[in-house]
């Protein structure tokens, strides 16, 4: 409703933009933008984007605009290999003439209107919004629109008129567990702006290192982050590079648990006796802070209003998960403090300390945001809880009378497909039950890069691309959800990425070289094909499968840490076997196709054994390089068998699922992407005469 | 004799390292080192390279080395993926100790002590050098010496001896015709000092553009560069950061010809009428400096005073070259002034001009370098000589007792392989019977590259991996010159240069996927396939076979622009070709790798048409696909032909070798590199019986 009043404001025929989402009509070609937009009209013939092309602002201007225009003459200048004037027309003309009709608010608020209407005609563009939000949004996906044709650059005629579904649509980045350097959290958000995420969520403390300079309390940065911090002027370029690009960047600070970093230059603020050093391990440790020592919340007060100054977002981060109570349960103070105050359990005690700290976050101007763990009673309405637990807790939030957002289903880091975090929605399981009033509660959601397996180099090929299908999920309509149309628009998204400077493609040759060493190029290639079926183990099975207990000074220049966490080759086959299997005759072309693949991984082996027995890192998957040798031979002998148009053999059978079962398993923390679409085609061959045999 | 001199003072046992040069002995391993070093004895085992890896410092220090020391473990870290102390040992206890006796000059000279010893036993290593040049270049060596192995990263055991051949080894790089950022040339820079170049020579001013910010002068930049200028603080920092590498900075303000730029701020300086506007044509041109106006020096004594303080080199690079006199022959004033002062002619008037220049430069404090054309009789005999022209004019020169160095054979823009700018030595022809005394005469010599055809995107590209086998012309003894070995050298050095930052291999796929849109991924594998047989024309035929006249406002978007200047590929299939062809019994499995590569050639074409029918840009290279799908078809079937045994008829021969003929011609700028390997296939073919048939 509120969209369609703005949209009379701006003197906008509404009907010719009727709400058309994007999937629904057959007639409507799928663009490839991601996130798609709310609505979107296809017309046709395309803008030419030559070396003519320009843009103006009209209407409400800021040097923000005048930034973002030249950042989108930029891009469109690298994306194009074309030479035209990288500055926006002073005259109100140009090919594409952008209207923005007034500011957004200083310090970007959750909610605010981030809506625009682009027109693209044969002859020239229109880009309207309300605000420079919008504005941002709307040039980005110009930038994806220009597409080369068969005549020159060109964007195709349409109309959009787009709106995100969820006001938080956020990533978490932990620069805490492992530092990540501003150069890389600056390419990531650029990746956020092209994707139109809006809120860079930063995990700056950790057991493993305390991240900020701190004026206050230099002890903390000092002895707490091995010299790896951001100072605060750098923050604050950080801050106003973000805001540049249409983003609120909102700091955490992880207490009462998660905090061993904190204690290194200040145990008065610990529970236990000390002395604390920086964790070098993962995992969830006992040192937290002191709930009944005032001196704590001095402290805390002192911090947080410094920090409250340094980030400049509405909301402050808390953390608050993950408390394990042992250094209170130890501490006999604490006991009798509890006992005195009729705190009854740790629960409890924790929910004293984040009712504290909350009161400490107003006081400084802020709202708090925390995990689920700081939804305890009697917390005040204007929290919002980000939910590593899922769905119903932030249904049960939302009830309450709380606002939140859903992380469960987003965390990068357990190396879930695309698709698998694509099908999470905000708005599923309890959710979906809830009342209108209720939902408006759900904010929207963060997808979190956890940093105990990534560093500076790999971190890019963590996050993305996956991140722009969550990035869809959070801004496209709830019906926009089809998995096999991510995939097409997902693979043109992620090279556009790669222009930004993110590394998420070509950091995976870049390690694999490091391993390989001096191998000749068919032993290189060799690694390459193996590395291109495989994923790092998945979910929380990387420390449990680990060689040695990890800690954070191992190294990551192993395999599992090269590939991507998501194999196009595998997907790719997968897709290839289930059509051929699904075929109600034979076809002949798929079974070449697959022979190829098949015959290509049986005899990688040999190419690859001479470089494993030369380099220790290729050695560990010398034994996944069998298991796709073996995979590619039993794929063939399915092959043969449903050529035969006759049911195998039992014993047959057997013997072949065997072999897939031992490429099933994990070996040096790496899955065969391939073997349960390989063991696809052996039942088939089980089956006899399934998938079209070649005799009629 | 210098050199055993100090040896000798370093109290090492000269005998041990026996002057064994790297290729001549069949026992030595070739080591993966780029350039190969003068003296090289190889032992049994390894130095282990893991976490507890360190470097310290003996002897003399400065911060220029404390920074090298960084430099080498944040390399080595990233070479290694390993994480280690990135600062050297305060110590003086290390893996890899490092001894340099004393300081090198403050401005670094020609001919200064870059020598080193590096020692490496299985326990640890030795560093000693005189100078911190020869250490920087040691460190480098020893990152080259590093590679995985069977039991983790480890230097082999080795003693190497090694010093330059030739005190000048340069890469040129202009600026002027295309701006290239200072981000790109600090990657060169880099690049440079891994392969052991000493001299950055900057060609910063042409017709095209005025690149350095004047004081004295702001119309030069503020009129002349389109706004792309270095700055001059951007240059001593440039010059710092180059001083860091052990690199010297010689600029290059090109005069009087190559100087249209700068009369677009100061007419008064030239021979014509004006006005004159920044070229944006290549070639020759017409505007020059009027020699014959006092103004003019006055002018210039400013300017080089100016760039002289800028540039702290002792050298000073005045151009010199290509001027057609045609400004002069039209002004009746200068006319009048050669009459009254006797000069005959253009080239008289050009020597006059470069003495009244060369004086001023002197007057500076600086020594003149310029282009061949310089040298005109009379001129002192300390200038320095850069010959594009060849070995016979710097011979000549060093006869009449000039010092030069060579660029002929070294210009990386003809687009040259590798092999063939390797086999160019300054001291081959006219040059190899000079005297042992005229030879000193012969400093080293430089690559250029020339920037009609480079923008900052693929210049890396342009320069690399080729000028790597140039540092090695100039650095390693003359009778290093086994073009095989160099390219698995130059495929190993190539991947670590990626590693600095450059981006001469990652670029090309960027620049196809601009072009190829949103390709599926076959569609993009085909064309990658076709792009990866494709090399640019050669030499000078750029510009006689483009499309449509070649401006400075052309964009480099095309498949020529991105494609590497030299196909590995197809280097590869001929070097098999050559293989199966020569072997004296038939070799099947060369035949079978053949088979697999001509029949992929041959069905890749229909993979790619149609992505050619929906981008123009790979449109122009549907016609080179349908080229290599005939080269396919050709080679497999002179390869059915030699297997039955039995010479193929004429007609047969003439049919194949007329779609070699059309494939050999270029088209769309771009050569298919295969064509003359198949076409010795038909020939052998014809020929019958050749190359081992496979019936006895």
């Amino acid at each position: 409703m509120v969209q369609n009043a703005r949209l009379h404001s701006l003197g906008i025929l509404v009907l010719c933009v009727l709400s058309v989402p994007a999937m629904t009509t057959a007639q409507q070609p799928v663009l490839n933008l991601m996130p798609l937009p709310a609505n979107t009209q296809s017309g046709t013939g395309s803008l030419a984007v030559d070396s003519s092309f320009s843009i103006a602002f009209t209407g409400y201007s800021e040097p923000r605009l005048e930034r973002a225009g030249e950042r989108f003459l930029k891009q469109l200048a690298h994306q194009t290999g074309l030479l035209f004037a990288l500055k926006p027309s002073k005259t109100g003309k140009g090919t594409l003439v952008i209207q923005t009709d007034h500011a957004s608010k200083e310090i970007q608020e959750v909610g605010e209107d981030e809506s625009y209407i682009l027109d693209v005609s044969t002859a020239s563009a229109r880009l309207r919004a309300s605000t420079p939000l919008g504005t941002m949004h709307g040039l980005q996906t110009f930038l994806q629109l220009v597409d080369v044709s068969a005549n020159g650059f060109a964007a195709p005629v349409v109309t959009i008129q787009d709106q995100p579904r969820f006001p938080w649509r956020g990533l978490m980045i932990d620069s805490a567990r492992h530092f990540i350097p501003l150069d890389v959290i600056r390419r990531n958000i650029d990746g956020m702006e092209a994707v139109k995420m809006n809120v860079f969520h930063w995990h700056l403390s950790e057991n493993q290192g305390f991240r900020v300079e701190s004026k206050k309390y230099p002890k903390l940065h000092e002895l707490g982050s091995d010299a790896l911090y951001y100072t605060q002027d750098e923050i604050r370029d950080l801050v106003a590079y973000a805001r540049d690009r249409g983003i609120r960047v909102v700091p955490e600070f992880d207490m009462p648990g998660h905090s061993t970093a904190w204690f290194v230059g200040h145990p008065e603020l610990a529970s236990g006796k000390g002395p604390y050093a920086i964790e070098r391990k993962w995992g969830i440790f006992d040192p937290a802070m002191d709930p009944t020592n005032e001196k704590v919340y001095k402290f805390l007060d002192d911090l947080i209003g410094e920090m409250a100054r340094v980030f400049p977002d509405h909301y402050f981060h808390i953390g608050g998960d993950e408390v394990n109570g042992k250094e209170w349960d130890a501490n006999p103070k604490i006991q009798a403090f509890m006992k005195a105050h009729g705190i009854k359990n740790n629960e409890a005690l924790q929910a004293y300390f984040s009712g504290r700290v909350q009161k400490l976050v107003t006081k400084h101007g802020k709202t708090v945001i925390g995990w689920d763990e700081v939804l305890v009673e009697g917390v005040p309405k204007d929290i919002v809880i980000q939910s590593w637990r899922g769905q119903a807790s932030l249904a049960k939030a939302a009830k309450q009378g709380y606002r939140g957002i859903l992380s469960n289903g987003y965390y990068l880091d357990l190396g879930w497909s695309a698709a698998r975090h694509y099908a999470v929605d905000p708005m599923s399981g309890d959710a979906a039950n809830l009342s209108p009033q209720e939902k408006q509660r759900i904010l929207g959601g963060e997808s979190c890069m956890w940093a105990e397996y990534v560093n500076p180099e790999n971190v890019d090929s963590r996050i993305w691309p996956r991140n722009a299908a969550i990035a869809e999920r959070f801004w496209s309509p709830q019906e926009v959800r089809d998995p096999v149309s991510i995939y097409a628009r997902l693979d043109f998204v992620s090279s556009r990425l790669e222009w930004l400077g993110l590394t998420h493609r070509s950091v995976s040759r870049h390690m694999l070289q490091r391993l390989a060493g001096s191998a000749s190029p068919a032993e290189f290639a060799a690694l390459r094909t193996l590395a291109d079926v495989l994923e790092p183990v998945k979910d929380y099975t990387r420390e449990q499968t680990a060689p040695a207990e990890p800690t954070s000074a191992t190294p990551m220049n192993r395999v599992v840490d090269a590939v991507p966490l998501e194999s196009d080759a595998g997907r790719l086959f997968g897709e290839l076997v289930d059509q051929f299997v699904a075929a109600s005759s034979h076809d002949s072309a798929a079974e070449a196709r697959l022979r190829a693949q098949l015959t290509a991984w049986r005899d990688n082996d040999a190419m690859l054994q001479p470089l494993a027995q030369r380099s220790f890192l290729v050695q560990e998957v010398a034994g996944r390089s069998q298991d796709l040798a073996a995979l590619g031979s039993a794929g063939l002998a399915a092959l043969d068998t449903i050529a035969k148009g006759q049911p195998a053999a039992d014993s047959w059978k057997a013997q072949q699922l065997a072999s897939i079962d031992a490429a099933k398993k994990p070996k040096a923390q790496l899955l065969l992407i391939p073997a349960p679409a390989v063991q696809k085609l052996i039942e088939a061959a089980a089956a006899g005469g399934g998938c079209g045999s070649s005799k009629p």
